[in-house]
Formats: C-alpha cells, structure tokens, sequence
C-alpha cells in the first residue's frame, strides 16, 4: 500500500464555471503508479467544490440555472457586508451566494481506480467548480493502494 | 493494510427510488476481512448517487418531494434538447432533472468500519438513489483497512 | 501505512447550528501520528453532516437561510406523523426537515494531510451540522497514512 499526493493549479474565466479535470487526475494517477486503489479529489477552497457528471454543454448549462435558482446571486447574504466592511467587494459584487452553492455539493469525491484507471464509465468527468471566478485555484489529488 | 474492491448490479423499479443496499455492504466488508478500516461506496452513473439515512417509508417520500421541489421534472432542462437530438428520449421522457438531483448529493460516501462492522448508528442506512429508473445500475464498494 | 480512529462528543444547543471540529480534528491526526494521508470525518447520525466552508458568523447565518428556505421547517413531512404515532414530538416539533435537510450536505468529508496538517487554506474550517439540536452527538474521525 502506498499513498502519492500531487496538486496542481488551474484558472477559471467566469463567476460559475465547471472546469473539467478528468484527464489530469488520471495523469496524475498514472504518475502514483497505483493499479488498484482509490483517488480523493479535494478542493482546499471556500467557493470550489467538486462534482462527478456528464461533461455535456447543455447540462451544463441546466447546472448553472440549477445553483442560480436555489441560491439567486441577487437575495441579500449578510457575509456580502462582512466583506465589504473589510475593504473587500467595494463594486457590489456578491459572494454570499459562492459559499452557499459550495455547500450544497461539498469539497471531496472519491473514486476507485481498477487496473491503474479511474472507474468511471462513459458518461463521468470529474469537474471543480468554480462558484466565485474568476481566478487561479489549486485542486489536491490523493492516491491510495498498490 | 488491505485493499478490496467488489461491484454488485442493483435494479431499481421506479423513476426515482431508494434502494437500500446496507446489507450488501456488510456483506462485502465481511468478505474483505477487513476489521478496522473504511468502506467507500460509489456510483459510477451521472443519475444515481449515495446518501445515508433512515430507511422509514414515509421518510423517503419526503426526500421524493423535496428533490422534486428543488429540481422539478417538469421544468425545461437543455439536455434534454441534446438527448432528443441524439434520438433519445423521443417519447418527452425528461432526464436533465435526474442529473441535477444528482449533483446535489454526490457519487460517494465514506463509512469507517470498526472490528468489521461498518460504524453505523441503528437509524442510519445507506441508499442508492436512483434519479433516472427503472434501471440495471452497478454499484462499487473499496475496503481498506487490517 | 497505519489506519487510526478516535470518536469524540460534542453538544449542540439550538436546532441548527454549525459546530466548529477543525481544531479538535488536527488535535487527532496529531494523536495518530500521521505525516502524509487522509483524514475522514463521519458524523453517524441522521440528522448531523459534514461540511468545509468559512467560519464566518454572518455566513453561518445566511448558510442557515438557506437550508431552512430549500427545506422549510413549516412544510408538511410525512415522517413527523411517523414520530408522533411512536409517541415521539408529541409537542409539535419537526425533525422531517432535519433529515431532509441533511442528505443536502451528507454525512462525510475527506481531507488530505501534509507535514501532519490538514491541507486547508486559512478560511476552511470543518463544522459538524446540527439539524435537529439541542442535542449530545458523537463524530467520528479515522486517519490513514504514513
């Protein structure tokens, strides 16, 4: 049994954006050299969690309305005035709604690995989403097996 | 330590049903061997996810209603269009709504396991969710641990 | 590789409530000794989840807006008149919601460790949710790694 951490950056572009990250974890998986095992995706963020789904641009689009409808960018968030009694968001730009849609799906997936591949079948990407763009991230991979 | 990995099918019935796969878990982690350690189950589906909760009839049809609530079937969700084009789905059968209940709980969930019995409380139970039944679905379940 | 496992108490005091485990959880992964792993939190409850954000106090109430619009304590849950034929909240009380509200955020996280620290950046904090409080809860924490 072995364990094999790597992180990596990458740069969303606009507020709430789905940033597909499949290819680069099974890199990085190929790199731990673990066949059998498990990999966690982490997101060490306060409005970047992680989802597994179809990469299809018009789901994703339903994505985007989904989060919009059950937390508006545009309801009152008491952490907006936090923010802009520090100095922060002075434009009126809101982040209470970031935090809020993070939440609801979390920082962490798990996945098994089989024969040195991620087991996800066709339809799955692996995806940070990016509630509060844009801006430069970091995700952490870890490995577990042998 | 140890790894086990073992999938089993499931068949769900319905358009939106919880199945209760608790048993089956032990199951595995009594195959493994494994004593002190951890379960992972995961989904590898973009319509079905993990939760753990009360297996109580009347329970589960609040969680019904309220991924119906949030997530309604009847709303228009742009993968369906790309379904449709795709010669799916012909028939006006909606999926986007399954995807999007999907995000909302996830495609995993870690139990710890302790002198091989998965350290849940007598209330809780783990679930498959299926979003997009009737459905062959396959379930994955890793054990690590001594 | 070692696996270690601790459970500890915690009290919650009003319905929903955000208890703050970060230090605690650090306190344990020093106890285990582990350098380079994982931590996995586990709340074994059905009305308690696991969630990462930023321990702000505004945010927290704004986080509280939010489960309690997506799942309304005054809503109808058909699992009330379950309790209440036990003979449970014969004073009225909800906890429908509660459960509803939990597998929105379910019931565990996976942190990765490096150096013997949790890998979050200065604004994530871990918090137990209390859902159905006042309430004693026990968390449970298990670490892998080297």
């Amino acid at each position: 049994m072995k364990i094999y951490k790597q992180k990596f950056e990458l740069s969303s572009k606009t507020q709430l954006e789905f940033l597909d990250i499949t290819d680069k974890l099974q890199e990085i998986i190929d790199s731990s050299g673990v066949r059998e095992g498990q990999v966690t995706v982490y997101s060490p963020h306060t409005t970047m969690g992680i989802i597994v789904n179809h990469n299809e641009p018009m789901l994703l689009q339903d994505f985007q309305k989904i989060f919009h409808r059950l937390v508006p960018v545009d309801n009152q968030y008491s952490h907006d005035l936090f923010e802009l009694r520090r100095g922060k968001n002075a434009d009126g730009r809101s982040n209470g709604q970031a935090h809020c849609q993070n939440i609801l799906i979390g920082v962490s997936e798990t996945i098994p690995i089989e024969k040195g591949k991620m087991l996800i079948t066709e339809r799955q990407s692996i995806f940070a989403v990016e509630f509060d763009g844009a801006r430069k991230r970091d995700i952490v991979v870890q490995v577990i097996g042998m």
